[in-house]
């Protein structure tokens, strides 16, 4: 007979972060399980998306928070739950916690984060309770005593590097470009599917267990000068380059309403506080590429070779 | 944390046995998987069956045998397996042990028998493959090695006793009726709920593993002779018996063209060769009710009972 291994529900499948978690589930062998809403096979995409992971093997079960027995039924067929709700609905896995709680037999839950660590990031006084809430998850999950890892991707590679970091462009700059604070702060992209791909590796394995697992692979981890250096190279022509001051950076985030602003606080915490690499990984945490060196993953600079196919 | 209990896949789950299996492993607080084809949310009554295993907190999975991945998917979900399938479809369970060695999960199967013994019934020149087909799963299961319990419940209540085993007949008779044999041989008749009940019950038990279960419970283990006494007194009025000779059974099987002389051959099975009870239970079986004294199950004497209600 062949390995056990441990069936994996996924919670928000259709989403960004969701639907690469199916696939990685999927191509690492494990039985998995997609939440999806009735109201998914309306949508041309998301029924789509659906039928390719029922034909990939896994099992979609009709279901959604608000239907809290589907809820529980899902969660009583699963090892390992992965929440990749959107951060809107943070709060709504107090329901996936209670349904754990209630299920007895899931091993792992990794909650919906995949961003900056809400435990170390600096600017809970101006994100409007983004990080607040994962924190308050964390709380819980901790109190309930149910067996977690906590996943701190940093930025998604599809957050601000298809820009070089200029909020509102939807191409990389060719001419000129701002810089926030000196452009020597380092942050962490990580392509969703590479997140995918290390959570799916974590899940039987005990060195993650109750730990926060950071992604920072190296070629991942870059300051704003060293991506426009990068770019520069790649298009063979130096940009002229505006410097942002951290005070000129807040006032905008203070002039321009709420969620207008929030690149630019997303930008503030990376580039300016150095929210994703500011500290050290202590006990309490491991780092993914250290834990999972096999894992092949696309560092900054070969995401940017597939801009310039599209520049 | 709760207690985990063993996740049962129902194959067959709409059927007239395995919605009773969906029923009993919902009650029995286990994690309830049921597999049924997409066709059957076009059928009303299988459609509104498939809502209330829903609303009571199974999970519906879309699929059938011939979609072996969407089979495979399913039973990788699961510790224990349950085919529920019509006999004449026993030979596809090959395709459900072929899913169980690939998905190497799978703690416990039980084939779709819910029958007479196949290894035991003395009518195999007559039955046109009908035990010969379930022996041969069993081959088939004990040759791949996978772990099961073979449960055998001699008939469901609701086949023979609504007639008072007068082939033809929709209600008991009230004036005569024909005794096939001497009317002294007996035979087992067990409720379909209870035969799940007592079935569920086995899933997480080592007693029974690798055994064949027999369901023979006290009050229903029966001759034609005790039938018809039972019968009488409730209507407080003596029947015309007429008694129908081994070799006039015989020959009638042999007059009527299969499947019409099909109820025949079962009678025949169980009232003149005593298929059901025969023999005794050695060290490959055990009995269900002495396994499980505090299953509560309907004997023959209550459920016809039922019948005087109606007739």
């Amino acid at each position: 007979m062949a390995e056990k291994k441990s069936r994996v529900l996924v919670i928000g499948a259709t989403g960004r972060i969701g639907r690469e978690m199916v696939k990685a589930s999927l191509d690492a062998g494990h039985p998995t399980l997609a939440l999806a809403r009735q109201s998914a096979y309306s949508d041309p995409l998301k029924s789509s998306l659906l039928r390719s992971f029922a034909e990939a093997g896994a099992v979609i079960i009709t279901g959604s928070l608000d239907d809290y027995p589907s809820l529980l039924a899902a969660v009583k067929l699963a090892d390992v739950v992965i929440s990749a709700l959107p951060s809107a609905q943070s709060l709504e896995q107090m329901m996936i916690i209670h349904a754990i709680r209630e299920a007895g037999c899931v091993k792992r839950f990794i909650p919906s984060e995949f961003g900056a660590d809400p435990d170390k990031v600096q600017i809970l006084n101006m994100d409007h309770g983004f990080y607040k809430k994962k924190a308050d998850i964390r709380r819980r999950i901790e109190i309930e005593g149910i067996p977690h890892t906590y996943i701190c991707c940093n930025f998604f590679m599809s957050y601000l590097i298809p820009s070089l970091v200029q909020p509102g462009a939807k191409v990389p700059p060719r001419d000129k470009l701002k810089i926030y604070g000196d452009g020597s702060v380092k942050a962490v992209f990580v392509l969703e599917a590479d997140v995918a791909t290390f959570t799916i590796s974590t899940i039987d394995d005990q060195r993650t267990l109750d730990k926060v697992m950071y992604i920072r692979p190296p070629g991942n981890v870059i300051s704003m000068n060293e991506l426009v250096e990068f770019w520069e190279t790649k298009i063979a022509k130096e940009l002229e380059k505006t410097y942002v001051s951290d005070e000129e950076l807040l006032k905008s985030i203070h002039d321009i309403p709420f969620p207008d602003n929030s690149d630019l606080i997303f930008i503030y915490s990376a580039f300016i506080k150095g929210d994703h690499t500011y500290f050290n990984i202590d006990k309490a945490g491991v780092e993914a590429s250290c834990l999972y060196p096999n894992v092949k993953y696309t560092t900054v600079k070969e995401y940017l070779d597939t801009l310039l196919q599209e520049g």
